[in-house]
């Protein structure tokens, strides 16, 4: 029996070198080109997941899109950099074809209860269920695993002109009702379709180059979340020369500010 | 004659092996624990510009502080990890004593014109000449680099109370008044004393874990900022289970969004 789409998409087998897992892409995850980024950084920290030797769970991850992922049979490589007592600092190369396509820096750790304050709060939005479900158009194929239901800032059709805020917020989960995880955290860190499209009214050549995730949730948070809507929220800071930055965060729906994430995209227009 | 204290701080001489460079910390750039974390990444970031075959400007930064750097001599290793028609990735390890002490990946790009916006605009705030210089504890060695006007949340003294805000807003410019450049950027990303500090109303443990810098300047831009102030903005989004994050900007005088910066940060409490 198949399992859920996002688990075939990272799941991971040992291989006989220390530390190198194997992998493959699934056409259900497709992007424009390539798989979607989200799904690559998800299983790169999932591989960090699996090893052996590893302390603690995700506290921060950046992902370097370097190359095009090719479809097919990847390698991803995790190495411990360093160990501490409370923490540790992996390095991660996806291969193909005898070169690196991503690479990541991940950091893991324990938690401890520690005086605790969140500001970033969860703004008041309609519930998920009084917002008619859109999502991305459909070549977008790995857009299609999640209900998503805008709030604001939904991908520009026609008729749509240039907006003045690059501002998107958006309802999200699985399709499916899978349960929150680190991994489904991660790929949720890249759901947002460049904040270019929304300021220009229309699509253009974009891609993520470097995406940064922190992590914010224990274990018992993600449970409690469970496969329920999270509300995600991003925007520009700056489009200059080619690139443009965004920031974002991820809620649970009760307010647990589970994720805050950021990344770097290329553009042309 | 000695050069400036933050060029010093960063020189790297080349070295037998391709691609490694040796420097050394300056007492004068010490922080509590080992030197600012910020002339650390900045003379990481240094060793990819020194590279023959380095490719464009900073864009990304992401600085990994894995363990305490020692005083004493390093040595920086800068790898290409793939060279793209208009972008180049890299990794990068500080290395002391046989052991990875930061690791880093940047990514350098080729800037083109295209479409342009600032969203994130210059706040409006009284002018430096208005606001009367203070800075950090004199036990903060490498503060005394800078001439700091803080706007709002300066670190909290005797008879600070918790604040109910981690939002801190400073000008800051280089004492000696050397120009802004690359390096002297990614060491401003890190001008910010512990957020935890400002919430709680007094210092406790805490380090910078991980810190991602997007590089907005052009080179133009950069010369017209000169050794001027720039404006640094911070704040926190969620102190939780001994981590927190905080995002901030700089800008130059004239209102130009030089940098987005993000950082993790291991705090006690």
């Amino acid at each position: 029996m198949p399992g859920h789409p996002f688990d075939d998409a990272i799941e991971l087998e040992s291989t006989e070198a220390k530390g190198v897992l194997r992998g493959h892409t699934s056409p259900e995850w497709a992007n424009m080109v390539g798989p979607f980024g989200g799904v690559t950084a998800a299983a790169l920290l999932r591989a960090v997941q699996l090893q052996p030797d590893r302390t603690g769970d995700p506290v921060a991850l950046t992902v370097n899109f370097a190359a095009p992922v090719l479809d097919g049979v990847f390698d991803i490589a995790a190495k411990p950099v360093r160990t501490n007592r409370t923490n540790q600092h992996w390095l991660i190369e996806l291969w193909q074809d005898g070169e690196i396509r991503t690479n990541a820096t991940a950091v893991f750790g324990l938690r401890r209860d520690t005086w605790s304050d969140t500001e970033r709060l969860r703004p008041s939005v309609p519930e998920p269920e009084d917002i008619a479900p859109t999502g991305l158009p459909g070549t977008v194929v790995w857009a299609g695993h999640y209900d998503m239901r805008y709030v604001e800032g939904g991908i520009p059709g026609d008729g749509h002109g240039p907006a003045g805020s690059s501002t998107t917020t958006l309802w999200a989960r699985d399709r499916r009702g899978r349960a929150l995880d680190f991994p489904s955290l991660t790929a949720l860190s890249d759901i947002f379709y460049p904040r270019v499209f929304l300021r220009r009214g229309a699509p253009s050549p974009a891609g993520t180059i470097s995406l940064t995730t922190y992590f914010h949730a224990d274990g018992d948070e993600l449970a409690s979340a469970g496969g329920d809507f999270v509300l995600c929220r991003a925007r520009a800071h700056r489009f200059s020369r080619g690139y443009f930055d965004h920031s974002a965060e991820i809620w649970s729906r009760s307010g647990d500010l589970l994720v805050t994430t950021h990344q770097v995209v290329y553009f042309k227009t």
